[in-house]
Order: C-alpha cells, then sequence, then structure tokens
C-alpha cells in the first residue's frame, strides 16, 4: 500500500528531521571517515515499512564538506548481510580497486583528492544501483568553488525516490525500471520540512546545495515567493548576483534544474517573514514528497 | 477514451487558436488586471470533453508583458465553485497572503513587482497543484531583459499536459501521478498551430519566448529547418548571435531544453520559403499534440 | 519477452561493436553520401528479434562529420516497403522539399551547408517519428567547433530507446507513448561496450561527442571514476579545461545532461590504469543498456 500525502506529512511530523545545514568549514586539509554500512527497516508512514541501506544509518549518508586541494579518507565498513561499495564522483580515481563491492565483514580504505569544486554524489555501486540508490546508499560532498559570496544561511538537500515493494521489502524493480516512484524525498524523508521548516531570518541571504541522488527523477528545484539571483550547476555560474550570462539589466532564475547525479546551488535573498515552500516543481513529485517550507522570521 | 492525433488535430482544425504573438511592450510601469476563475467543460475532441478551469476563460490564462521594475497589480475573483489561488513566479514575496486559496465569491488583490527578466510562470497554487495546473490553470509573465536585440515577430508557447480522467470531469489523478499524459498542448491545445500555422515571411528574425508550465513533462523545443543562433534560459545566455559562451566561430543550438516551470527564448532566421514545424522533440510528446507549424511566406 | 541486462551483454559479447571512434577530419570542404534506406530484422538477444529500419544498414545511421562551412550532399534512396525520409537538424532550411517522404524505390537529393558548430542529430522525419526513430533511423552529424583543444581520443555516442513489440515486429507503440523502454542502447546495442570496451592509455585526453536522439529518454552522461573538465553543450562551454563560467579556481562536472535532440562534448584526462564505465546516470536506464566501459590502458 502506497501512503498518501497526508500520511506521509504525518509520519515526518512525528519523525527527527534530517539535519539541512551545511556546517561551517574548517581548516582540515585532510579529512577522515568511516562509513559503516548497515540495513535496518524503516517505517515510512504507519503501517508502511521499507528495508533501507544505509552510510551510518541515515539516508542521505554523512554529508563531505571540503575545499579544492583537500584530501578525504574514507573507511567504508561493511556491517550488512550482502556486497557493498562505494563511488565518490568527488574523486579522480580508477575505480576498479576502490569501488569494488566489499562483502559483510569488510573493509576498504578508498582515499581521493578533491580536484575540482561541485556538488558531487557518492552512492553504492553494487549492482543493481538502481536499488542500491533506492533503497538509500547515497549522499552528496561539497566542494566548495573558491570566491563564494557571503551569505547567512546554507543547507543542503539532496532528492531521491523510492519504488515501495513488499512490506518490509526493498525496492520494487518493476517500479524502479519504469521510473514511476511512490515517493521523492529532500534528503531522505517526504515531507520532512514542512512538519520542521528550515529557517531564516527577513533580510538573510540563504543558499541552497542541492543534488539529485535519483536513481532516475530529475528536479526542477524552486522556492515559491523567491527568485534566484544566483544559480551555480556543475561547475559554472549561469547567473551571478542578478547578472546573467551575456544579459544586461538585473535577472534571475525560477528553478534550477538537475538530472539524476547532478549538483549546483542557488541563492536567494528573503526580505519579507513568511512560509517559503521548497519543491519539485515536477508537481507530481513534490506531491510524493519533494516539498519542505523555509520558515521566515522577523528580522 | 483518449482521442488518437488525427482526432485532435480535426478538433483544432475547427477551434479559434490561442494568440501566440507577443503583443508591442507599451509605455505603463503599472499593469493592471484583474484574472476571474471560471470552471467549465471543453471539448477536447468530437465526444470527449474535460473540465477546464480557467483565469479569464481561457488556458494559458492572460499573457502578462512587461519590463524590470514594472509593477502588476491583479485583483483575482473566484466565480469557480472550489477555492483557488495563484501564485506568480515573477515577484519576489511571502507566499502567505498574496497567495492564499480564496472561497467562491471571493476575491484577492495580488501586488509585485517585476525585479528580474524572465519568462515566468504563473498557476493556481491550491492542493493538489498538479490538478489545478492540468486543469488549466497557468500562464505566463514575460519580462523582458534589457537590451533584447531586435527582431520581426515574436511568439509565445506555453507547453502544458492533459491527463483526461471520465469524460467532462477533471484530471486523472493517477495518470498525473505517473507523469504519463494523454495530451500535450502548446498554449492549450494539441496541434492548433499545425491547423493555423503561425506566420513569418522570409529573411524575418524571429523569437520564440517557451514556458513550461507541467505540471510534469520536460520540454525540448525544436524548429524543424532552423537553427537557434541565441538561446536565453533562465536569466542567461547560452549562445547569442551565433556566438557561444568561451565557444571560437560560429555555433547554435537545436534545442531548448526546459524542465517544468522553466522559461526562455530562442531567435531564428528564416532563409527560406516553407512550413516549419515545431516541436517538442520528446517525438512521443509531439505526438500527443506538441507539435505546430511556423509558415514562412515568400518576403 | 523483454531481454534481461544478462541476456543483453551476452548478446552484446557475440555482436560486432559498433565503431564509437571519431575519424580525423579530412580537408574536403563538399561531402557526399548515399544514404541507402533498408528494413531488416535484427535479433536484440537469444530468441528476441526487432525491426530495424536503418540508413546504410546500421543504427545509428552514418557518422558525418566536417566543419563550420562545410557542403553537404546527401542521396537517399528508399530500398525499404514504405515511405521514409531525413531531416538533418545540421542544415537550416526549409523542410518542404529536401524532407519530404519518399516512396519505395525513390530517391532524393539532400544538400545543406553546416554554418553553425554543433552535435547535431538527423533522423527519420516521417509520421509517426517516435516509430522510425525507436526503429533505428537516427544519426550523428559533428560539426566541429573552432578552437578545440587537442586531445588524444575522440568517442561518438549516440544514446537511443528501444521498444520491443511482438517478436519481430516494430516498437511497441504503446510502450513508446508511455516513454518507458525496455532497452536503452549506446550506438544502438545495449552494453556492447562493456563487452569492447573503447580504450584509451594513461594520461591520454578523451573526448566523448555525445547526442541523445531519444526517441524521448533524457540522458544524464557520467564517466565513474572521471570528472569532466571541459563540457560543451548546444553551441557554448560550460567549463573548458577546468575554469568554468564565472567560477574562480578549478572545478569540473559530473555529468553532461541532455535531453531528446541535443548533443554536446565533454572532456577528461586519466591518471591512472582501469575500467571507466560510462553511464546514463538514470540508472534504470543505465541498467536497461546504457552503459559501457572505457578500458584505460597503461602507458
Ligand atoms: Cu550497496
Ligand atoms: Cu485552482
Ligand atoms: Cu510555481
Ligand atoms: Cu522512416
Ligand atoms: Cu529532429
Ligand atoms: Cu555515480
Ligand atoms: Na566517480
Ligand atoms: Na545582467
Ligand atoms: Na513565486
Ligand atoms: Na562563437
Ligand atoms: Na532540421
Ligand atoms: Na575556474
Ligand atoms: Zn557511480
Ligand atoms: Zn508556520
Ligand atoms: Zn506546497
Ligand atoms: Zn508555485
Ligand atoms: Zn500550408
Ligand atoms: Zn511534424
Ligand atoms: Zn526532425
Ligand atoms: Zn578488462
Ligand atoms: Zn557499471
Amino acid at each position: 500500500p502506497v501512503p498518501s500525502a497526508a500520511e506521509l506529512q504525518a509520519a515526518a511530523a512525528s519523525a527527527t528531521p534530517h539535519p539541512a545545514e551545511l556546517p561551517p568549514l574548517d581548516d582540515a586539509t585532510v579529512r577522515r571517515y568511516t562509513f559503516t554500512v548497515t540495513e535496518a527497516v524503516q517505517e515510512v508512514a504507519p503501517g508502511v515499512t521499507r528495508v533501507v541501506w544505509t552510510y551510518n544509518g541515515s539516508s542521505p549518508g554523512p554529508l563531505l564538506h571540503g575545499r579544492v586541494g583537500d584530501t578525504f579518507e574514507i573507511t567504508l565498513v561493511n556491517e550488512g548481510t550482502m556486497g557493498h561499495s562505494i563511488d565518490f564522483h568527488a574523486g579522480e580515481l580508477a575505480p576498479d580497486e576502490p569501488m569494488r563491492t566489499i562483502e559483510p565483514g569488510a573493509r576498504l580504505q578508498y582515499t581521493f583528492t578533491a580536484d575540482r569544486a561541485g556538488v558531487w554524489m557518492y552512492h553504492c555501486s553494487t549492482m543493481p544501483m538502481s536499488q542500491h540508490i533506492a533503497n538509500g546508499m547515497f549522499g552528496a560532498v561539497v566542494i566548495e568553488p573558491a570566491n563564494l559570496d557571503p551569505v547567512d544561511r546554507q543547507f543542503v538537500l539532496v532528492q531521491s525516490e523510492q519504488y515501495l515493494g513488499a512490506d518490509g521489502g526493498p525496492t520494487d524493480a518493476t517500479k524502479a525500471a519504469a521510473a514511476i516512484p511512490d515517493i521523492v524525498t529532500f534528503n531522505g524523508r517526504a515531507f520532512q520540512y514542512d512538519a520542521h521548516p528550515l529557517t531564516a531570518a527577513v533580510g538573510d541571504r540563504v543558499r541552497f546545495w542541492v543534488l539529485d541522488a535519483g536513481p532516475n527523477a530529475a528536479l526542477s528545484f524552486h522556492v515559491v515567493g523567491g527568485q534566484f539571483d544566483t544559480v551555480w550547476t556543475e561547475g559554472a555560474y549561469s547567473v551571478r548576483g542578478g547578472t546573467g550570462a551575456g544579459t544586461a539589466g538585473t535577472t534571475g532564475a525560477q528553478t534550477l534544474p538537475l538530472l539524476a547525479a547532478q549538483g549546483g546551488f542557488v541563492e536567494l535573498a528573503l526580505r519579507e517573514a513568511g512560509h517559503y515552500p521548497f519543491v519539485n516543481h515536477q508537481m507530481s513529485l513534490a506531491e510524493k514528497g519533494a516539498h519542505g517550507v523555509l520558515l521566515v522570521e522577523p528580522a
């Protein structure tokens, strides 16, 4: 049984939201993590459960954050019941060894240097990948481009899809193959930031880092009531500070468009207090859960 | 029963086409409109009807057009049987009051200043939005960027999808959730500009302003026989006058790519008389109606 | 019966792969081709056959390659059993005569000048186009932009979808209308470059020219283990040599995003020997065959 939007919203209200704030960047140049893979059953809505496979117990997995030139050392530990692996788009290297599937009980050291700025996806690359990603094995690595403009608030949102199979079971392969998801989420749970809004104050400048983890769906990221005066996608600005490439006068964007495995960021300034929904403007996906609220409070 | 392409084409031939020309811009700086919401039954093809919910009786609703800095004052009047609302992407403001749902018989004043150039979507934002959009409640606000190059002809095309439910009824929610439309249109009716082509003369420079209103589908906008020497999307040029960003020599684009709620414009010059189809080059969507003709006549 | 990924991979292993290398550019300025249309039955996997309609016996059809200013003269010869035609996006001209459908036994001369750089699609434009394209009638015209950076290896990949109908028959129109393909390919056969990898050496700089022929699906082109330091799409660079538009420091892209009928190229350098899969990162489409391997051998 596929839960309704109301059921998903109720489940989100009683769940702890996944943190969406981007923590400040420290001055480390070597960043070490242990990613432990576990498998569990998650309640999606009252009476509806599914298998989740995760890095460190959450989906998305740990948020990695650094600068160009930083080295990341990740120890992958497989405490699951089947083979798993990891592929970091943030690093350039031959996949053969570092991305190989490791058996339950095994561990693997994965080291990469972040040579290029980006909002990079990581994910389990064990076949079938649509299963491993849809079951929860994905996350983001934010490597900041140089000379970012100062902002007051920074959030990270990772979109992903869920294809419900038998109760308590994994992703329905037929639904995934058809790319018709039951649930679409920001940061792993449908509608969680409706129940638990992200917050900012009037006058704040806000940056959203956004990654589309898929496995399949696109994302047309929009903030209701807002306009993006800055859009950076996959290595390049199209609009910055209200100035668009080749364009005179003040301009902006209504959405950040991403296909699966793309990332970017947008910035906007909020001049009035209120509730600003953020959505995948592919509306049927917003209605399946790719929807939240930015609550702007008086300064 | 879903009408065939031939049935849709026959219906378009006997219907009055939605105007596609962009009217010239006057010098007003405050632009006032009344948007009256009504609900009606529309004949899609002989023997096939559906509910349409509209602003001022047409879908898309009124085309708004102005410059950066213009103020728009819209009075929304709900003469329908249920709650409706409006969200203008063209303005930046807290959604709480201006985008609220108003009951039948109510009215609401919505004022925004167009701070940024763009081809902005507007739509009913009453839940479920996929219903209100697919039933016809959407339109475009064209805020011209400064220093546009002169052109001879300007058209506005808004793509939207239809998901047929019971005869005379509203959008089929299951089809919409699966994002598999029955009909895809430019300016609200499938194939209408096949029966009633848009026209230009040889030597004319033509600009198409294009908005993808969704609720879900993407648009890969192409003009058969033409190449775009200018592409502007969501605030930025990628190619202008045959010069692409970072690119030596003459270049161009075969499509303008838009996800739902994105807009932009393209320009092309037509050197020979003939029939130039314009399509969503996602071919199955063109075959569902996202197809028309630009007729270029001898100069 | 839809073949499994394993069956498709086995079939690819015993088939001759479609050549993917971009041949060097000679100094001709007039380029003449004969495109002969034939219809045949193709074995997709053991016991699964489908109709293919092709230009010169292969799908994609002949790769055309030139410079801005070159003239292409194509003689289309229809040796099939029904009407066919051709539409070259690479040329600007009135469609009426050159793109008309010609009957079996007929021939047609199609001449165009390549006025603009791009990775242009061509395809049969006989109705219903989704059938003619999905049955195999498509290909690419690569018109190089000036001042390309030198690379060591160049490949051309054309994505297309297959919608299996009755055994030995053409595209299933219902599946195509729903845009849920059974098989997705690079250069006409699922998984062919897994069995027969493309090759490069350590230290090589590699350019992939990529076209999404559709008829419907999008492509989020990614090379596992690699990052694109250069991305050119539809006439413009967004990132070149690690420098992104408006962006300080070194940056890059994880995917090249294309909607149907879009093309572009990406470049990357390979510093380690190994197997680098290239995929449509819409994972369910990769699992239907949009997957191959770039084998990087020690220098
Ligand atoms: Cu896994
Ligand atoms: Cu409404
Ligand atoms: Cu909206
Ligand atoms: Cu054909
Ligand atoms: Cu075409
Ligand atoms: Cu990946
Ligand atoms: Na990678
Ligand atoms: Na500007
Ligand atoms: Na808005
Ligand atoms: Na140029
Ligand atoms: Na063309
Ligand atoms: Na740079
Ligand atoms: Zn991967
Ligand atoms: Zn509140
Ligand atoms: Zn909402
Ligand atoms: Zn809205
Ligand atoms: Zn005519
Ligand atoms: Zn046509
Ligand atoms: Zn065509
Ligand atoms: Zn090997
Ligand atoms: Zn693979």
